[in-house]
């Protein structure tokens, strides 16, 4: 078989369990979901020696230190995931809910009622935890799911995607609904971007290079995710207190994810108190400062910051900071280079929060927090399988209502149009 | 100026106007647009001065009948473009609204407030009055719009474009809110579908060359519309009078729309019963019936139905007509060649009918009556700006509510993450 034909094939019995994912009974989801749990807790051996291949693979490759520690999966690594799963199982089920029902002048009665997707596409990186997390997501809101990931993962993947479909399966789930791209060929995903008959929505997660190659490249409707260049604009009229608590927290907290903060924006009045002390924490906690001329000389060892600093996502140890003259200039900044992400404002000034709040067009905009809440579990959605940073659809922290959509149903009585 | 360097130049100042638009006071857009419906009135012999030049041109081109009548703008269908301007002046203004807010565990307030898309591309084909619809739409819910219409019609686009947009300006929106492409080579619409970094999305209106032109190259995200290959399924247990009063309205009402009928399947119990004389009638409103074996021994003057038939959206005087064994026999027809816009059941029996409902996948499902009222009107959404047979962000006819996303907005006091 070619790789076409199995990514294919793959697709099309995950479009053919769709049909039946959409009407299934919610306890029946329910108990396969906890099922699929368990089975993950059952099979960690089998599981480990998947994953255990790939790690020497990625030793011989040479991979990251960090990449290794995502590839990693350990015994409490997969008692989460199996516990993400039992977490789904609690969510309520949005399938068939009647959003609204009106009845028109001519009295047919039209509701809006809500329905999965249908197949979703997911492509990713080397986290094997998105194949259960996503799998889980999916058939909860009644989607099948074709799952590509990372190559470095393969086997993990494999391994994991074997126990929860079988588990799902033997439980009433119809087969093909969970679908996993085995071949690590890059020719795969040139033919998923292609699969519009079969795909209804095609969701990429992972580093910047993933995310455009997918929005550029597929035909099927991209829900385009996570790339953070998130700012914190310290007004001057800001409790500086807070303002350094917040920073902190921003960069430091977990540098390597979307809601980090990655610029930080000062008040030229308040610059020269604020940034010494600020500047000095930061070094002392490993940060790397990039700043301006007048930043530089608020501290020692600070490099120049140039044009591709304030377009960076660094996902590390690292901070642009810029003096800024005002709320507009700041805004301005935060317009020509963000990534629709999370932004934030610490002030103290009721007018330029609500101004700030009103005027930047991101997908979370914050006053007087830390841009790392942007996440499905701290805004309440549950889990979440990605942060839209679109427009279309969602935007932001994607729960499971983001992956249905409606259908209009509409009773009538013999009605016909004049 | 290069075709690039002017679509770019209309693109960004759209884009730079959307800013400014989407924090407008309503009163503002609500002026502006009867300032614009009354522009229009006021500028009858300016807009029949260029509609001339393009009947000229469509004359000496040979366009069929029905594309000159579309072309053709009357002072009664100037007038009722002015007036669909004064009802979206009446329309609710979507922007601002918070569609909800809660309180986290760490007392974070977040919120969810409607917000425009920001700006909108329209590709569309040769009716003027998609110009000033959109145009209205868009500005009502605070979207600055990229028109890109038909060459056979850019006289009188420019005309009406100028007309709106002066009056516009004039009346307080941001110089640059709607923007006409003017030049009428192709290579323009290959320019807009790369503008990620100015459109937040692009609609396309026309036939089905157009939309698939729109989704296969565009790498702006797309909400796909309009083609509409519509079911209507009499069951076995129909009400005859009924079914009959429904299919000739479908089918004869308005064939050229989308929402009409192009496929009847009739239960095998009633086709003997029920066809003949539906076939007859049909064939005195001058339709044209195509069917299968059993069909066409109901009837004369029955062309053989083949794979192709099935597939196409008519959108004329034609019927294709299949005679099937049971409801999900029917069901698996429309799976296998609809288009996701309209399908209809007409029943007597309760547990078909919400079979029907539950299990088609369609934008609209319907139980006795015409799929003919899929339509924004129809619907109570006010005006459309299409409809879309997609999943991704809207499904179903668009009104001004589809026009907008959400941003989360987070209040906080100094909150950090743990």
């Amino acid at each position: 078989m070619s790789i076409k034909e199995e990514v294919v094939k793959k697709a099309k019995a995950a479009h053919k369990a769709a049909r039946k994912l959409a009407n299934l009974n919610t306890n029946l989801k329910n108990q396969a979901l906890l099922a699929m749990a368990d089975a993950l807790e059952e099979n960690v051996d089998k599981i480990f020696a998947a994953n255990k291949k790939d790690l020497e693979y990625g030793k011989d490759k040479g991979l990251s230190e960090a990449l290794m520690d995502r590839l990693l999966l350990t015994e409490e690594r997969i008692k989460k995931m199996a516990n993400g799963l039992r977490a789904v199982e609690q969510f309520d089920d949005p399938i068939g809910e009647v959003l609204e029902m009106k009845k028109r002048p001519n009295e047919l009665q039209i509701g809006k009622v809500q329905v999965p997707l249908g197949v979703i596409g997911m492509i990713y990186e080397a986290r094997p935890n998105v194949t259960v997390d996503a799998a889980g997501l999916c058939l909860k809101s009644g989607n099948a799911i074709l799952l590509r990931g990372g190559s470095e993962a393969i086997n993990s993947n494999k391994a994991v995607a074997e126990v929860i479909s079988k588990a799902a399966y033997e439980n009433g789930i119809p087969e093909g609904a969970i679908q996993l791209v085995e071949t690590t060929d890059r020719e795969a995903v040139q033919v998923i971007f292609g699969l519009n008959e079969y795909l209804d929505a095609l969701i990429p997660r992972g580093g910047p290079g993933l995310i455009q190659a997918v929005v550029n490249n597929s035909t099927v409707p991209v829900i385009e995710t996570g790339v953070g260049n998130c700012h914190t604009y310290i007004d001057n009229e800001a409790d500086v207190v807070m303002a350094k608590d917040i920073i902190i927290n921003a960069k430091t907290q977990r540098p390597g994810v979307c809601n980090a903060m990655e610029t930080l924006l000062v008040h030229k009045d308040i610059a020269e108190e604020f940034l010494p002390e600020v500047i000095k924490k930061l070094q002392e906690l490993d940060v790397e400062i990039r700043g301006d001329e007048i930043v530089q000389k608020l501290g020692t060892d600070i490099i120049s910051a140039t044009e591709e600093d304030w377009e960076t996502e660094y996902l590390d140890y690292i901070l642009a900071i810029k003096v800024i003259g005002s709320l507009e200039e700041a805004v301005d900044h935060i317009h020509k280079y963000n990534t629709k992400h999370s932004e934030a404002i610490i002030t103290e000034n009721y007018h330029k929060a609500r101004e700030f709040l009103n005027v930047v067009d991101a997908a979370a905009v914050y006053v007087n927090a830390s841009t790392r809440f942007t996440d499905g579990g701290e805004f309440g959605l549950g889990a979440e399988i990605g942060i839209s940073t679109q427009k279309l659809h969602a935007r932001g922290p994607m729960g499971i209502n983001e992956l249905t959509t409606t259908k209009f149903v509409i009773y009538g009585e013999g009605q016909i149009r004049e």
